[in-house]
């Protein structure tokens, strides 16, 4: 298979994470974002939304949006509950990522380290700090209960929200405020197949 | 089960929705966006994100995130594709939705219909268009190739984004545009125990 990615990108690099605790063989095409190069009309033509990271497996088929990806690569593995309430509180925290996580913590990241934090988006990014505090806040009295999001196992909810969590700080996110982030972040980093984010 | 809701909202009018299309017994618990009342202590407690649909299972266990209580919901019926890779891209729709869609066809919607397109938000307003217009394109591209957002059965992606879609009118996007979604929209209108969103 084939993963189109750039892995400056949080949403790249959760998908290149579980492909090594999996030990799935691949091939890592680099799409450079901050050229654009996901809105190429070649690009387009396999994903019409112009987004990162793409899937495209041997026979063609292409899947897109990371969290999809996670749940395709990790099937039948032990990263995702078999459990119908645990695998439905999985989703619930990767859901929580794109829409109450990714668009704060992301993209303050993004305006602070590879924008230069300009002055054209300064407010936005002052906007974006109290939003990405309550997402961190709420992950981490979860993780004051469980070494793990959904339990005491990592499942695919820990790997797609450690993605940009465990680099908030390059967008002004003070972790040092979240000890029990702080910890599960060194969980996660503790396994043998980890990999950092090529930054 | 329970489920603590506003039919305004389509994140919840997706669950009531699939739980018609289901026949699973519920009670409904109103609960007002517009007066904030997902913000209540008593309400944070339970949700600490503050945000509704939550469901509450009869044992007091709760599960958030609309996508993930509709995945929760269908669990082993004919909504989920049974297929790996169908199933993964039944889910690439449903984030789709929460990352490209709702931000935008749902915000614009919440400005113009339930803010009556106040002043001070007429500019993000006119902001939300073309992002609302591109996430419509990819469907209509998609539904020009099968009845159904994953194939020729409806799954959990149609009913997510039915819910915004079929009255994205009322965010200012003319749906007359979209022939495809239209025909859509109409084969799940034409469902035996479809009910309409109580507007």
């Amino acid at each position: 298979m084939k993963v189109y990615g750039d892995l400056l990108s949080g949403n790249c690099y959760k998908v290149k994470l579980l492909l090594e605790f999996l030990g799935i063989e691949h091939e890592w095409l680099h799409i450079n974002v901050l050229k654009a190069e996901s809105h190429t009309p070649e690009f387009l033509q396999m994903n019409p939304n112009g987004k990162i990271p793409v899937l495209v497996l041997d026979d063609g088929r292409v899947l897109m949006e990371s969290n999809a990806i996670l749940g395709y690569l990790a099937e039948e593995s032990k990263f995702i509950p078999t459990d119908r309430y645990a695998k439905a509180k999985m989703y619930e925290w990767m859901f929580f990522e794109q829409y109450s996580h990714e668009p704060f913590i992301a993209v303050a990241r993004f305006i602070n380290k590879y924008l230069g934090l300009p002055k054209a988006r300064i407010d936005e990014y002052h906007a974006l700090q109290p939003k990405g505090h309550k997402a961190l806040a709420i992950m981490e009295q979860a993780l004051g209960r469980h070494d793990y999001l959904v339990g005491n196992e990592l499942t695919l909810a820990d790997i797609s929200l450690y993605a940009y969590t465990h680099v908030a700080d390059e967008g002004g996110f003070d972790l040092s405020l979240y000890p029990n982030i702080q910890a599960w972040c060194q969980r996660i980093q503790n396994y043998p197949a980890y990999k950092s984010m090529a930054v």
